[in-house]
Order: structure tokens, then sequence, then C-alpha cells
């Protein structure tokens, strides 16, 4: 049976680093403790490995068809769907009321995380479905929702999120598509979107899409951006489906990885006949799109790291039973072969892997506790700091999950580089994640150019602050030497983020943001280095309580994974700082006609 | 039409900086002028352009079948074979005796060059081709010679290097197909090979593979192991082919990428017919094939180059054209977007790769140039250079080619992810190359372990001597500062291999090696900066004499990545001197318990 995740490592995580049980302490969970969690956990886990990861390959293998009339996905990807939203999986986190369990969103993350690890194709309908339905239920009037978001909850419609163009990449404020307004308060849609995830397919009744379009005589940029509901089919608010909506499939994009999920080129209203419902105020459609674009980007960030988990068990379960080789001291040809566990080098791509994909699931849970904070304690400070940080979550696992995923079939060598072995798999699905729901270049533009300044840079402090909590809460010996390395290099991060702000304020944006590319690796390595610290010493406290050998074994290679990322990853941000401090020009002075 | 090499870059490479014109003045290239050279390889980028490149994507869609019966290739693939080898292409640097061009060997792989750029799968089977000839040429007996050779130049016959073992990866003193001595002095072979590329396909008529096997009662590990020629369909040396020589295609493997080409598991003597021939004396078999073997090193980073070179000409090409978005600093929604090569971070991206690519096709050329001086001007320092440094032109590239091609995706963004544009195959096949042909690992052992300290130390001070060659002709003010900034850093690699050296001497194996992965690249980026740096040199030297703007402007993009280089990458080496002069045990001494 795959393993999806290390039991003893999520339980770990939820219970020691991040303490779940804390949250049941809030009004809005105070129905749930221990047992419910690990129920639906467990849940979760069972769906994924029984109904998603058994078709993984088979619908990279086996990609959606488009004969120019319909869509076609395996039957295996409709049993997931159904499994997966009969289990109220597409709503666990709302409210009692609208259906939901009212569950922490760091629970709800942890069986994402299971889906993600299983087969990250096929949950990507879900998590567009449920990101969507969200969007719907916080900005919609009452017809609105009470129209759509239940069928959404319940899995007969899905939802897609339509930005992008063909001509306008990331350059949203370019965008085209318009929006007639008719008499009768409804918009009638024109235009092209493309990379449309889930754009079609043929599991759900209807599909939801949420579209950025520009208002008749709206203003150029982003201010003329509007969002509307633009269903597939014309839905009332009750009763049956009316005819098309006349959205069309222009055709399917064919991708390297994540192939299981449709990628769409979608044509709305070539016939003139395509309706939308303007979703909130007019000219706020950015706003309304970035409230499901940041869940998404976290979204991303968990699905790179558990593509990059994924792998790292499939080449940790290798090296333990693939024996070949003998230890470098070892020149008797009649000695016994090792496992290749036992290699130094092979250890070192472990290791490597282990402390990027554990820290960053521990990275993309600590963004679900933030949003419980806020959402449920209205810890106001906890969306500035995870409003800070959703580049870095984004970001990271998405530029270290593939990272890890090349390791792993470096582990394996020739076999990891067959078919026949599910890494190499996993190493073309994760390569999309530095691309979608914003790019890499995208995120650090967003953290050095913006998300530092907002609140008078108070996220940073609010970060530092949970930093120096955990340096303060190391007794440990050897800890507090690595916890000494930390704070080293955390000074000349902290540097850097003056020297480059002082530019921003002098306004020398163009020198401060040239290399911001360096700057968001050096936060991302900033915060998992912090992370790896709150992680080892929680491993060190609980280790000395501890009595099993097997806990102590697993707590041990905590503190050396700290190790490694503090010792071996972290430095790199010493000559990277110089680059920006000294406002390398090199990129930036380089010329097209140079190339 | 497909942009193969940059022509500038080429001519630059092979006649300002390795000084191609030098080698007609030794005897064995005196026929050759420039006008010889620049005929042949006009003709091999043309045979690369027109019936190479053409269905490179063609052969990664229709991979290889088998039938249980037949291998089938596309048709494409016999014609490439034939217009290749009917092009001399085979044997171009043998002896006009052999029927070959007395091509030196720098030019033949500069042509080589084309081909892995066009299309690395269908070229795999030439590249096998020529080096087991050149095998069988160096160490075969007449009969032997005369049997195979012959119609292995003409592309009649194909060759293959069969190696490991299903059980056995890297671990070739393990290996257990065995070879009986037969009455009439041949052997008959038994076992089972793994990962045999070019092992079986319709191309041919014959193929002849080069097999590692232990004779009958020979002596456990590497010493025990011979080298046998064992052809498909038995073969006299005149006359048509008699029948099948008892080699069983057990299966074939299905690849991520480097599709065309068949990876096979052969059966050898199934039904105790399998005859092979021994190829030299008993038990020497890994010292010949270790010819083939470092050829085949060279080759794989060539090819590692190469695809990385395409993926950075197809990046380039887009970001040239693809307007979206626009500067930093400009916020009005009015203006024009500018092309995407405008903004500093894909510049970055363009310009990391150029760094590694350009430089990757160098260094392979480099190692080519050496192994002329060590052919045909007997000189026998070069080929000690070239054998330090082996394993850092299989490595480097290797290593960077596949990063390149990661940065090419990144530039494109969705668009180079899909199918629709060549990058994502090229990410794809280039991930073979860290793994075939000794694995990063194996190679990182193979420098630090034994290369170094051979003939005490020579290598390392012949490279050296290159290296000061270099910096001691740098006149120019700004790469002055550079080689600097170079020296700086050449000295703590210096100061490492020293500490390493000692505990090696004090018999401190296993802590000296246990880090060689941070070493062997330590050492490629050394060796990378230095080769920029005489780039830059000589394109500073030919700036000042040239009179085109669009040669300065080349020039000046060379001294441009020779400073990105220098600033941004070079000084990675610092951490990593520190990790390996303090004999960090992170990684050694992590207990698989842990994991």
């Amino acid at each position: 049976m795959t393993q999806l995740i290390d039991d003893k490592d999520l339980n770990f995580l939820l219970y020691d680093v991040f303490k779940l049980e804390q949250l049941t302490e809030l009004e809005r969970y105070q129905e749930h403790d221990k047992t419910t969690f690990d129920s639906i956990l467990d849940t979760a886990k069972g769906i994924a490995t029984d109904y998603f990861a058994p078709h993984n390959a088979k619908a990279d293998q086996h990609e959606p068809t488009f004969d120019g009339k319909k869509v076609e996905t395996i039957a295996e990807v409709k049993t997931a769907w159904k499994q997966f939203s009969d289990a109220g999986l597409l709503c666990a986190q709302h409210d009692y009321d609208a259906g939901g369990m009212q569950l922490p969103i760091l629970v709800n993350m942890a069986c994402n995380a299971f889906f993600m690890s299983a087969n990250p194709s096929t949950v990507a309908y879900s998590f567009l479905t449920a990101a969507a339905a969200n969007v719907i239920q916080a900005f919609g009037t009452e017809e609105q929702k009470h129209t759509f978001v239940p069928h959404m909850f319940s899995g007969r419609f899905s939802g897609t999120m339509a930005l992008t163009e063909p001509d306008v990449g990331s350059s949203l404020g370019d965008l085209t598509t318009k929006a007639i307004p008719q008499a009768d308060g409804s918009y009638r849609i024109k235009g092209q979107k493309m990379f449309i995830s889930g754009g079609d397919q043929d599991i759900t009744e209807n599909i939801v899409h949420l579209v950025l379009a520009r208002i008749q005589d709206a203003p150029q940029g982003v201010k003329g951006i509007s969002l509307f509901i633009v269903p597939k089919f014309k839905t009332r608010a009750d009763g049956p489906l009316d005819e098309s909506n006349d959205v069309q499939l222009a055709g399917l994009l064919h991708k390297m990885g994540y192939r299981g999920t449709t990628s769409t080129v979608l044509s709305f209203g070539e016939n003139d006949n395509c309706l939308g419902y303007l979703l909130g105020e007019a000219g706020h459609g950015l706003k309304y799109m970035f409230k499901m674009m940041n869940e998404a980007r976290v979204g991303v960030g968990l699905g790179a790291a558990m593509i990059g988990y994924r792998g790292y068990l499939e080449s940790l379960n290798y090296a333990k039973n693939r024996p070949q080789g003998r230890p470098v001291a070892d020149k008797d040809p009649n000695s016994k072969p090792v496992n290749i566990i036992e290699h130094s080098d092979v250890k070192r791509m472990l290791l490597t892997q282990k402390s990027y994909v554990e820290a960053s699931l521990a990275l993309c849970l600590f963004a679900a506790r933030l949003i419980d904070e806020h959402q449920a304690a209205q810890d106001e400070e906890s969306a500035i700091l995870l409003d800070l940080i959703t580049p870095v979550v984004k970001s990271f696992p998405s530029a270290y999950g593939p990272k890890a995923n090349d390791l792993a079939i470096q582990v394996l060598g020739g076999a990891g580089y067959t078919r026949e072995y599910p890494i190499e798999q996993c190493y073309r699905d994760n390569r999309l994640n530095p691309i979608h729901e914003g790019t890499y270049g995208i995120q650090s533009l967003d953290l050095l150019g913006r998300k530092l300044w907002q609140h008078n840079g108070k996220g940073l402090s609010l970060l530092m602050q949970r930093i120096q909590k955990t340096l303060s809460e190391i007794q440990d010996h050897k800890l507090a030497e690595l916890a000494e390395t930390f704070k080293k290099h955390l000074a000349t991060v902290q540097k850097t983020t003056q020297v480059l702000g002082q530019a921003l304020h002098q306004s020398r944006v163009e020198a401060a943001l040239a290399n911001s590319g360096l700057y968001l690796d050096m936060m991302g390595k900033t915060i998992i280095a912090w992370l790896w610290l709150e992680m080892a010493n929680q491993a060190q406290l609980k280790f000395v309580s501890s009595d099993y050998a097997e806990d102590q074994q697993f707590l041990t290679g905590k503190m050396q994974a700290a190790q490694y990322f503090i010792r071996w990853e972290l430095p790199e941000v010493e000559h990277q700082a110089q680059l920006l401090m000294n406002f390398d020009d090199t990129c930036l002075n380089m010329q097209p006609e140079w190339f």
C-alpha cells in the first residue's frame, strides 16, 4: 500500500508543534476534540489511499481527451470525486449551518495533504471547487449563494478560476474579456481565457467559472477589472439546469505533468449568449479573486510539499531495501553489499529531501493555523503575518519540492528515471508549481515590493516575535548551538531587508527589486530554518519524556534534519545578502542584444 | 528552423578560445585547414537540422515498441542513421587508412554538439556505435577488427556497452554474467544485462554488444571481469550473417525522457547458444571498458550541455518576442507592455542559462582538445589532465544542464510546461544525464577518492598551470577585478583539497569522502569559472580589434556572463569548503532508523 505521509510526522506536527488541541478552546471549534480530528484524518487518509492513489499513474497515462464535442476523463476520477464530496470534504471547514463540519483549517489542510500526496491532479478539481465556493460564499448575494454554493459543496457542480488570457500571462491588468451590462442586471461575457484548470470535464453536471472581465468602458489596468460568476449551463436557484451558457472549450493544453487535470482554453460568448453575474462590486474583481488566489497559493505550496514528500517516502523505502555497493573503506569484494541507505551520499540525498519536504508541510500547516487564529479567534495580527508569508508558503515548497523529487530520482538511479517507478511522475507533476497561481518571480516582487512594507512592516515584526519565542524556549545545549548559527544568519537577513527597504524608500525601485528572486529564497530559507528549530526543540522536549526507542529515533531524526538545514542550506543566505546589499547589477544591466 | 547552436558562439569557442587552427600544425591534421573544418561542421549542422531535429518530438511521442518478437522504431530514425553514417560521421576521427577523415576530436565534438542539440535520443545509437567500434579498434585482434569494425563504421552494424545487471547497479564488481570457455577459443555467455541503451532496434542488420562477464572460476570483484564481443547475429569475417546468437530482448524499459533510444533488458544465452569473443586479455575487462566509458562520459557531458543549450536558445527566442508586463517602476496601465526579456528576473534566468550551457559546451570542447593534444601531439600530460577532469566534464553539465532547462521552462511560464513547446522534453531528456555512465555520486568518489591523487597529484598541478596562464594574460581592468575574485575562491578550493588529501593520507577515508558530492560541485564551479575568465579574456581581446557592433554585442555578452558566473555562482564554494574542511558529519552520522 502506498504510504502517503509518515503518520508519526503528521501527528508530531499537528499535536506537538502546532498544538492542534488548543484550538478546541475556541468557541468555533468547541465541539471538536482529538477523537473527532483523528477520525476525520483517518477518513481522509482512507479515501486518499483507496480512491486517489491507485489511479494516479493511470490518470497520467490516460489524460483527458477532447473529440471536439466532449471531454472524457477516466472513470476512476469520477469515483474519487464522489467519495471526496460525499465525505463532506468540499465544505468541511464551513459552518454547521452551511452544511460544513466547522473543522479547523489546520485539520482541513492535513486532510488535503493526504490527497496531494496520493493524486494531485485528480484532487485539483475538488480544491478549485472548494476555493470558488468559498469566494461566492464570502462575497455573493444571498441569491447567488443559494443558487450555486450548496451544489458546489455537495459535489454536483464544480468551480474554476478563470483569470489569464492568451496574450496576458501574469499581467492581469491587461486582460480584455468584456462584460456588457444587460437590462436585467446580468452581463454578457465575451472573451477568451487560457490555462483554466478544470475548465471543462465530464465529472460534474455544471461548472461554475469565476471570470475576471472588464465592464464596458471600465478604466484600463487592474482598477477596471470585475469578477463574474459564469456557469457552463444557465442555472436557476432551484430546479433543473437550462441550456448551454455559450462557454466553449476551444481546446485542451497538453502538459508535461498534472495530466489528469484538464488545462483548457475557453471561449466565452462566441455566440453572444454567455451570461455572467457580477460578484460583489464592479471594479473590485482582483480583490475578490485574491481571496481565492491566496487560498490557492497556500494550496499550491501544499501540493508542491506533498508531491515532494511522496517522492521522499518512495526513495526512502527503496534505499532501505536495495543492497548495492560497500562502505568506502571496505575493499573486500567478498563482503556482502549493504543497503544503499548506508552510503553517506545517499543519506545526504534522503536527509536533504527530508529537510525540504517535512518543513514545507510544516510551513503550510503553520499558514493554516494562522487562518484559524484569524477566523476563529479574530486575531488580526495572524492575518497580517499570513499575508506577509504567503509568497513564501507558495514558493518555498514550489522551489524545493521539485529539488526533492530530483534527489528522489537520483536515489533510485536508472530505476527512478523509468515510468515503472512513481517518482518520475512526481518530478513532472511538481514542475508546474513554480508557475501557476503566480510565478516565482511574481511572488518575489509581491514579497519584496509590497508585503514587507504593508501595515508599516508589521508583518515582519510579527514574524520576528514568533522566531524570538522559539529561540527563547531552547534549553538544550546542542540545539542552542544551532540556534546561534541561525541567529547569525537571521541578522544578515534583517540587515538586508533594511538596506533594500531604504532603497525603496528612496524610490530606487529598479535597483532594489532587480534581484528580488534572491530575496524570496533567502526569506524562505530563514522561515524554514526557524520551523526546523521549532520542530527540533519540540522533538527534544518530547524525547526527554519518551520511553519508546522507535519514538526516540524519529525525534532524533527531526533534530538531525534541523542540523542539516541550518548547517548546510541556511548559510547560503550570506552570499545572497552580499549580492542584494551590493545592488549587484549584473542581471539588470544585461542587454537583450548581448545574448 | 530550429536553431541548434549560436554560430557566433561555436566559432568563437573553436577558433578564438581553443585555437583550432593550431592543430593543423600537427602532422596528423596537416591536410586540414579552416575550410575543411567549416565544411564538415556545415555538413553536420545540415544533417542535424534536416534529419534529426524534425523528429525529436515525434520520437518522444512514439517511443519504440516491442511486441514480444520485434522492436519497432519510427522511420525517421532510420533515415537519420543513414544520413549520419553515409556522411562518414561514425568514423570521422579515425585514420584515413581505416576509412576515416583524421578529423581532430575537437571538430568531431563540435559536430556531435549539433546532433545532441537536435535530437539526443536518435543520435545515441550513433555515438554508442562509434564508441564501441573504437574499443574494438583499439584492443581487438586483427580478425576481430576485420569482422566488426568496418561494418560499424559504415553503419551496417551498431554497437552497445552492456555493463550493469538487475541486482548490480553501479557496483560492477558484483556482476554475475558468466563466460564459459569453449574448445575453439570462444566463450559461451550466460546472464542478464539491464539498462542497455540501443540493446535492440530495427535500424541495423546486426548489433555488436560489448559485454562485461566473468570467466568461469575467475576471482570475485573487478579483477575477475573480462570484456567480450557478443553480436546479436553470429558474424563471419566476410559474407552474410548467420543465425541468431541467442541474445534475447527480455523487455524494454520505459523512461521519462530519452524515449527515442531503446533501453533494454537483455538475456544472453538463455538457450546456451550465445557465443562471445574475448577482447584483449582476460581479467582486464573493466580497463578496456573504461576506454569506452571515459569517451561516453565526455559524451554524456556534451549531451547534457547541448540539451541545456537548446532549451536556452528556445527560451531566449521566446523572451525576445513575447510582450508582457511593464518595468517595475512603470505604473501606467496605458503604457505598452515590453518584451519579457526586459524584466530583470527574466534576464537573470537567461543569463544563468547562458553561463551554464555555453561554458558546459566549452568544457567538452576543452576535453576534446586535450584528447587531440594527447593522441596527435603525444602529450602525456594532456591525458593526465583529461583523466582528472573527466568526472567534472561528465557531471557539471549533467547537474547544470537540467538546471538550465528548468529555468527555460520558467521563462515561458505555463507555455513552457506544455508539450506544445519543446522545452519540457529537454527537461525530461536531460534528467537522465546525472545517472547514466556513472552517477553523480560515483563521479564524486572517482574525483576525490582517486583521480586527484594519481601520478602524485600531477593532474591538479597541470590544471593550475592552465589556470595561471589565463590569469597571467588578463590585462583589462574590469576583468582583472573578476580575476581577483576568482583567485580568492581558488585559494579556498586549493586549501580544501589539501585538507581532504591529508585526511585521506591519514586513512580517514570515511570522513574525507563523506561529503564528496560537495567537492565535485566545487571543483566543477572552479573549472567553469576559469573557462569563463578565459572566454571573457579572449572576448575582450577580440572586442578591441572588432569593428562590427553585432560582434561587439556578442563579445560583451560573454564578458557579462563571466561576471555573472564569478559573482553569483562561484562564491558558493566558500560555504561548501567550510563543510568539507570541518568534515561535517551531519549526513554521515544520520542513521537509517532515524528517517
